[in-house]
């Protein structure tokens, strides 16, 4: 009988090679950002934007044209500073609510815990913008009591067992990503909070080659796996925009998606068994079969659960090997609705890469106001021949023109087949091959995009990412629509610059595709920032429903989003899954109250930044 | 604004081309076996086993190996007969229970409905062993009191109305192909039940070949919705062996899944929208888009709900171009596992055509039998030359070899180059190329099989079919263990013919394969054979979960199977899932009492088949 570990646990771990982000994630991570403390985009003693540290490629230089970027797109100006309030001290945090019998018997099970206030402010909060204003300029009112670090399945059983004996409320916290509040503790409750915190069980169990599938716990961290992985020549191919961070167990419970999920599919087709730990007792099926008809897929309650059903604690993923070959690349389209029809055909064919992705014309100048000093990492799209060849010859319009950024995996041949297809393709639609630096430039933006809000929000700035699914018909004008919209909202409220609005096709499907809006404006003159943006960005979803769009391709419904659940699934989906909620978790011990639970009228309170009661000092 | 309508949906309708399956179903099928009237094995006066008809490419022709395979490997006995009774008569058939006010509610709507024995009797069961037993000789104690035809979801959203207000049972009823007693009648029910046909909502709507989508009625059977979409040059590519018969609506509520779902998917890759009436009303999401994040997908509660949540209305597929080039081809293997392991690698390069499958020596063996007398149709696989070349030269033994079909599907060269791939493969495992010919027969074959059960049962024969799914580890191991299991339970029992016991994978995933088994004996000398059918198939089932596999891979739960839906989902599933019915549909409206509603030990007593008050005659 051929056993499971056909690799040692330990080879593919922790020995030589720790997970990244440490048990006390302060020591590593912004404690009111996005990211490692040492990656930052600064501006420095000539004025001009750097990006600091040395992770990333961009790290260590200076965009000189970004700042002028800043200047002239988004009214940014460097006189005028919004720094954030210093460090928060236990006097600026909640006293924790202790129930004092819980606590007893969570010594007992020796399992690591804290009620140290920073490890507590640290899991307080996702990345929405509203989260890091408060911390930036305000105090949370309610922020978990107490946090504790399970290390296996079983501990996470324990602390349920506890929570549901002594009426504590958990709240599940993985690579603390959220970006729809999902972590935001209810104001209103009055009961314990606890920070079930997943980092600690963060090993790759197994490695299964003869089925290729891995069996990995929840909290290990997306880079951690990846490279794991890597080091026995496989992969599981998710790569979401916040792998450095997030964790298997939050993919599960938000229905993530990764940047490679043509190759390898997105959360729901990586998936062959999940182990979830509800008020009730271990979910789990007994098999770990490619597919299953056994009445409705068990697996579904645990997916989208958010948080508020339980907590994933095991996950067995398929794994693929390491791709021969990895091919970036890129086209330039004359404009955006070219691109939207060239994307459109490449999924009606089914020849789209790894990746594919629609950047507008906002975006590309963007990426292009990114450039750092020195010209040998990147060479420049539009400079000296080529910006001649482009614009000249082809006659693309610099203010028009839209690229789409590739990524190939495959063995050679494959890789080169399906480049010389997807080029042609292009070509029907008036797109220009572009080379391979601009695809890899455009995803490695992705990654520090993150980094640049926070240089943002010391100058007036308020921006935010929000997402959407959308039938192909409906794409090209849900774009053009959603952005009229935020322009016209803008106006409305007195916004004295115009905003920064930006969209990309980030996901192709046969039936329709995932597009992803960046949103920001100067909020000199506005004395409620977040309130006029959550405003504004509700109206864009209305605009988005309103235009044959979705509630959320993969963001979830968190709180920020709740609003709109009833009308995505009607009255008896919605009742459906309260039914669920009902009777998994009747006493809301799973009480960070996202999606399916509470009514949204109550969170609508939650998203006022309160003010600290001393005053801030600005430069 | 792009309307959906770019096809007249009359155009793609009923016009000069209507459904397949008539309204009264006895004009055209058998009422007491498979398919149609027309078609079936006979055994002709010259003693061979003729297929009668004209629909099949087997049609018309005699089988002059076939007698000597029955004989040989099943024990068939040709003067020793169990014809089936003669054709139920109105005293037959139970008096039906008629709830009074309901009727005269019913009556008011103008939608269609009958009480004739005939039309109920058509819709009070499936096709497992034990139902076409009852039919063939004994009586089934409760059948529906009333079939009822909607033609449209209003009208199912009032029929649905109407059996809530007077409690009235409702088993939706599509193509009448379930293989797991969903559709019989619970034997103690005492409320009136209604048969509610959706094979006069029957329509394609609309097609939306910008988003490559059709919408249609649920009563939508596949043989005409394949066709209807061809007309236009589409296809869902959705193609269960039971195409024939089986409806969109069906295909939702089992989970199924389609010979070629290596390119189409299986039905949740398919599905865009659902339209789905449960007792608390409509369940649908307000959009088309191809993915969502907005918690547990509402889809995955109809998927699966084997007609005990609601009934589908309608349906938004997925649907592509007609391939270019269709081509099938075929390889033998050594032997079995040969065959498994090369079937593994080429799941493990995802190079898999449309379909491969690979069947064992036993049905190798019977698909030689199945060989019509014409020689110009199919060209033999081992006789003359070609024999001798097999054997001889390649070494193949007939009595271990193993044979894949497969189904290739796509451009010229696209198809070319699959080829060409896949037989490169299977020559690492000693397989070879055997022609294009020999995989067309075997995916044909798949199709009049069904058939041969009612010559078997003729002759003393009971078989039936079960599937399930096994991670790849297991997969061998699976179907050694289970026929080794097969043949020791039918020693005990005293089973004086060697069963007949055969296998096939017939289809691979990234993860494991489906398995496929045919299983029969001769019951001579057996007093109640469907009951030791049944006692030696959960026995086999048993064998395969405790080897690794699933309760099932697409067939579902129904009832046969609820006893393993405990140990398959756990005890918190089984609860969540119970918990839904018993919001959805506290009073049980839909109470055909499948999957994980009821006990599972009332239905052991279903399965007993009453003997009818008068003598067989036996010639």
């Amino acid at each position: 009988m051929e056993t499971k570990i056909n690799i040692e646990a330990r080879e593919c771990g922790a020995e030589n090679d720790p997970p990244t982000i440490p048990k006390r994630r302060q020591e590593l991570l912004k404690w009111n950002g996005w990211g490692y403390s040492d990656s930052k985009f600064i501006v420095n003693k000539d004025k001009h934007v750097e990006f600091t540290g040395e992770r990333y490629q961009l790290s260590g230089h200076t965009m000189p044209q970004l700042r002028d970027w800043m200047m002239n797109t988004i009214g940014i100006n460097l006189d005028h500073r919004t720094p954030a309030q210093p460090s928060f001290t236990a006097a600026d945090t909640p006293t924790p609510i202790k129930n004092e019998s819980f606590i007893m018997d969570m010594r007992r099970t020796g399992i690591s815990l804290s009620d140290d206030c920073q490890d507590r402010l640290f899991r307080a909060h996702g990345h929405t913008l509203h989260e890091i204003f408060v911390l930036r300029e305000g105090r949370f009112d309610r922020i978990p009591d107490l946090v504790i670090w399970p290390t296996c399945h079983n501990d996470v059983v324990k602390i349920v067992e506890l929570a549901c004996r002594h009426n504590v409320v958990i709240i599940p916290f993985g690579g603390g990503t959220s970006v729809s509040s999902a972590l935001e503790c209810p104001a209103n409750e009055t009961r314990m909070i606890v920070s079930l915190d997943t980092s600690q069980m963060n090993k790759i169990l197994w490695v299964d080659d003869k089925n290729m599938t891995a069996h990995c716990e929840a909290g290990i961290i997306g880079q951690d796996l990846e490279r794991w992985l890597a080091k026995k020549g496989f992969c599981t191919g998710h790569e979401p925009d916040s792998m450095e961070f997030s964790s298997l167990g939050g993919w599960v419970a938000t229905r993530a998606s990764g940047m490679k999920k043509n190759i390898y599919g997105n959360i729901e087709d990586l998936i062959v068994h999940i182990k979830f730990v509800t008020p009730l007792g271990v979910m789990e099926k007994n098999c770990q079969v490619p597919r299953i008809s056994s009445g409705p897929d068990i697996h579904h309650f645990m997916m989208g659960s958010e948080g508020i059903l339980g907590v994933v604690t095991e996950v067995t993923m398929k794994i693929r090997p390491l791709p021969e070959c990895k091919k970036y690349g890129s086209i330039v389209f004359p404009d955006f609705e070219s691109g939207v029809k060239c994307l459109r055909e490449i999924a009606k064919q089914r020849c789209a890469p790894a990746s594919i992705r629609l950047m507008d014309n906002e975006q590309f100048q963007f990426g292009h106001a990114l450039k750092p000093e020195s010209g040998t990492i990147f060479s420049s799209f539009v400079d000296g021949l080529k910006k001649f060849y482009i614009t000249k010859i082809k006659g693309f319009d610099p203010h028009t023109l839209a690229v789409a950024t590739l990524l190939f995996e495959g063995k050679k041949q494959e890789v080169a087949a399906m480049e010389k297809r997807v080029y042609e393709i292009a070509s029907k639609f008036g797109g220009l091959a572009a080379g391979a630096e601009n695809g890899e430039r455009g995803y490695m933006l992705t990654f520090v995009i993150a980094y640049l809000r926070d240089l943002g929000f010391d100058y007036y700035i308020v921006a935010e990412s929000f997402e959407t699914s959308v039938p192909w018909d409906r794409c090209l004008e849900l774009c053009k629509n959603v952005k009229d919209r935020l322009h016209r909202e803008c106006k409305e409220r007195g916004i004295q610059f115009p905003p920064y609005i930006t969209c990309r096709v980030t996901q192709t499907y046969d039936a329709g595709a995932c597009v992803y809006f960046y949103f920001g404006f100067n909020y000199r003159g506005i004395s409620n920032p977040v309130q006029v943006y959550e405003d504004i960005e509700n109206c864009a979803r209305e605009e988005i429903l309103a235009n044959g769009g979705s509630i959320s391709h993969h963001h979830g419904v968190g709180k920020i989003r709740k609003r709109y659940l009833r009308q995505t699934v009607g009255d008896v989906g919605l009742g459906t899954l309260r039914a669920i909620k009902e009777y998994l978790d009747p006493h809301n011990i799973f009480g960070a109250n996202n999606c399916m639970v509470g009514d949204p009228e109550d969170d609508r309170k939650v998203h006022n930044v309160p003010k600290k009661a001393f005053p801030q000092s600005k430069l």
